[in-house]
């Protein structure tokens, strides 16, 4: 929405739960108890979860009230964001759900990891500093020295770390470092083509990854030589959250190009570069808004 | 969703208010209390409404539990349709609001109008026979005779009322009759070639049109030969709610496929018409599901 | 084109040989000699080809010049169709190449097998009526009886030919007697859910699949299914010709459709009926209209 | 296509003439019989050219064998290009056609306009640093002095020439002596928001604008606006050639992504924008590789 000048701030919370009846109901309800305005709101009741019907709602609250005497009441007389996150996971917990909070004034924190290719990078920085990507970019990481220069242009710290086999463990470990200091919220794989492992995964924050191929479809190496060989008619590119089974993670959004039987695998790499920094941009602002609850090998986007 | 064996009986509430605090939790709160459980809701607050921030919301209710006694108890101890319709309208008054509601066992009766091309009513009517288009189509209108033997091919009572300059407000008198025996709740022209007066539209139900352009260019007629003449390298259609302005309609749904200069208006009519099928089922399709809020000119899909 | 009133008379030439220099010069000559006019060429060379650069051209010709005195005479007097496919099958034979030909005034004969599925079936049929397919579909051949009454409604012979493990060598000799007496040139598998062994593809004319999926992610069985597990945002279909490996044959043609989390397994089939329908349809028109080259696994549409 | 290690060098041959017999044959034949191979070739007869059917052929050609004895036997001994144009040109003229030449060595110099928006500037100049867009950017020109750092990062020469209704002509003649001065082949206005005079334009090179609206709907100002108001579906983005017409040059290049009734102004112009960038890069891309052809209000790309 636009708010032409002042933005008020927002809370936006982000809640799953075993579906049961009333949660709408009581969800909206412990914001308007506050006298707190839900700006915007939306839920999805998912019949194929595992383990029975689960619901998901994302919910944006206007602040503005958060300081009234009439939250302050109900809020035990202090009326911070931290008592006003106590009282609703109270009520979650209650519903035997999940929930995360985000605000508008503070804006989370994305490395980026590269490898060689200037595209994806170049990017997710522009419509950062055009305001699309709310979040900061606090390092670019990569195992090549070859994108240096981009970044430096932009002013954001680079980090190479070479890597190969032998010194993955440490390399990884240099990594984790690097996103523990910076305070990192979000990994994006942007073209980053190194295997993470398993325990670097675990101790990573959420990762997104830009798969260039219409997964599942070509998954592994050169997807675009497989999709030649292949003879499609159309290339994609898939976004998803980096799990440690390779190209398995929770689909976040795809797109296609249309292609013809003149295009050789290079030239589908051309068309497949527009298609992935449009998808791996949409997955990147869906994650930063709070908008992708992931329900197994499957993504609700509210 | 796929309900598996028996579907439980829905009403699907739509609700447009002024937008204030509270309505998602009172709105929800209306069923809660009632134990009746929400299985689908969503909600969309409209910043562009002329006269200020608009309030829409969707929300499908499981009637099930409408003859508890808790429900039966709050609804003055009948637990009917009616009294539910009553007290919901009881709200949405004080709220300054309007409201609709639909149920699943009550299919909605869907007059076509055409003239002489086959296509879209081939469409709609195997839409319907498959399932996918929750309606009754009692009726087939048509200025022509030509496509008599589809209407009959699939035993739906069919009607040429020939029409010109002169006969014009005859020939509408007698669709409105013809619409009002039926018991038409949603007209479709389907590529219905006539102009049809205001009086007619004021009188008539609600109706949905397939312009074969993708308005707002190619107004008028013969948007393929405009199209064509125009160098475009795409072609579209949309569907929108006809009103007394032609072609200025709210907007319901648009599509487009891409054409190349070796195209002409034939072929481009043909593409187009793969194009409008789609666009029409899918624009009455989100009607039917009472999916549809207009505000001013433009259409809320929730 | 859109030719106005009358159509001339064309023939539609497609050859494909080894890339060699003077190829478009030498097969727009042969006709160009005989005072033939060319009315649309295409061609391309494909880099990617086994066995070396390969050459495919497609060649539309007006035969209104073929009984001129000068075409007779280069033809050794006899301006026959046939005379001239001698001509120009020396001409290929000296280049190493392949080739075929098909005449405006000569419909191909297209048999469509189903099984219960009837999406497919009336999109083809009805395009067939509006001229959009340019061919005869003599017959419709089903292992089900569920479609005789739309192969009737159009009065198109229905044949229902039930098959199991046991039976289907028998079955299949009975379709290759049925696609012989009635001179079949193209079969289309509109939904035929049934596998056909090496030995009726070896004797059968060609065979076009519509694959409800967009392979090659989702090969095999209940793609809807599959897709739905792996939570894809898009749903594709793909037509292909069928091969000894199933699903494995050259992609004419591929599309696909945006879809969210809330499409269950039965609103993907829904949503990808609309994609299949279309999908399949210009296939089969590029393949009527001689535009198809194969090359390997791959399809070169010119 | 691919050609692995070294580039042969090509030329690229673009005619337009009045259609007759003999033409794929006669401008095929011409290199043929000088011993050059043509790589690639595509042609179209528009049958609704204004004055009669008209024929279109792009011919890319290997120049290897120019310096055979052969070619310089037919080229009067003096087998250089000017040669080669030379006999081309006596045969383009005996057909009654127009025609250019481009050559892979000779890179086109392309002058980017902009006024304050960063986003195609940095698409564009990133598409031609990875050979995408095969050409040189010898200067940008705005009339803002916003994206000097941008060209400035790039090492990109950039002039900042205010504007305003009184220094308009002295400002387009400092434009043309700069295109002039840098041998600047083509112009891109790449959001540059200000209206050309026809005087300007006359002299100018051929001229490429990004609309950012689906034309020939939202001419003008504003288009997101207007979109948005008219509550469309699809937000699209058009390049043409700039002609004295505003917004009615040849349209060479359309897209269109879909949008929702929650998106204002703001977020219609941000998903614009990833289409505007698209769309505009494969109409450069077009013009560069010289496929196209403007035949009055339309363009046939070749």
């Amino acid at each position: 929405m636009d708010w032409g000048g002042t933005m008020p701030t927002h809370a936006t919370f982000l809640v799953s739960a075993p579906d049961q009846p009333g949660l709408v109901a009581r969800l909206a309800g412990f914001f308007y108890e506050l006298g707190l305005n839900i700006v915007d709101a939306s839920n999805h009741s998912d019949a194929y979860a595992e383990g029975g019907l689960r619901f998901a709602m994302r919910l944006v609250v206007d602040l503005a009230a958060l300081t009234s005497p009439k939250a302050a009441g109900l809020l035990s007389g202090n009326a911070t964001r931290r008592a006003l996150e106590e009282g609703f996971a109270a009520l979650v917990t209650a519903l035997g759900g999940t929930w995360s909070v985000g605000y508008d004034d503070v804006r989370p924190r994305v490395a980026i990891l590269v490898t060689k290719e200037a595209s994806c990078l170049y990017d997710l920085v522009l419509r950062q500093r055009s305001g699309e990507l709310p979040c900061e970019i606090p390092i670019v990481v990569s195992n090549h020295a070859t994108l240096e220069p981009v970044a430096e242009g932009f002013r954001i710290p680079f980090f190479a770390l070479p890597v190969d086999a032998a010194t993955r463990p440490a390399q990884e470990q240099q990594i984790l470092a690097l996103l523990a200091a910076h305070h990192v919220d979000l990994v994006v794989l942007a073209r980053y083509m190194q295997v993470l492992s398993e325990g670097f995964l675990a101790k990573a924050p959420p990762i997104i990854n830009i798969h260039h191929g219409f997964l599942p479809a070509f998954q592994g190496a050169r997807p675009y030589h497989q999709a030649h060989a292949r003879g499609v008619k159309m290339i994609g590119a898939t976004a998803h959250y980096a799990t440690s089974d390779l190209d398995q993670g929770p689909i976040i959004e795809q797109d296609v190009a249309r292609v013809t039987h003149g295009f050789g695998p290079e030239e589908l790499a051309r068309v497949g570069r527009d298609v992935e920094r449009v998808v791996l941009a949409r997955a990147v602002r869906a994650h930063l808004e709070r908008r992708i609850v992931v329900e197994g090998r499957r993504t609700i986007l509210l």
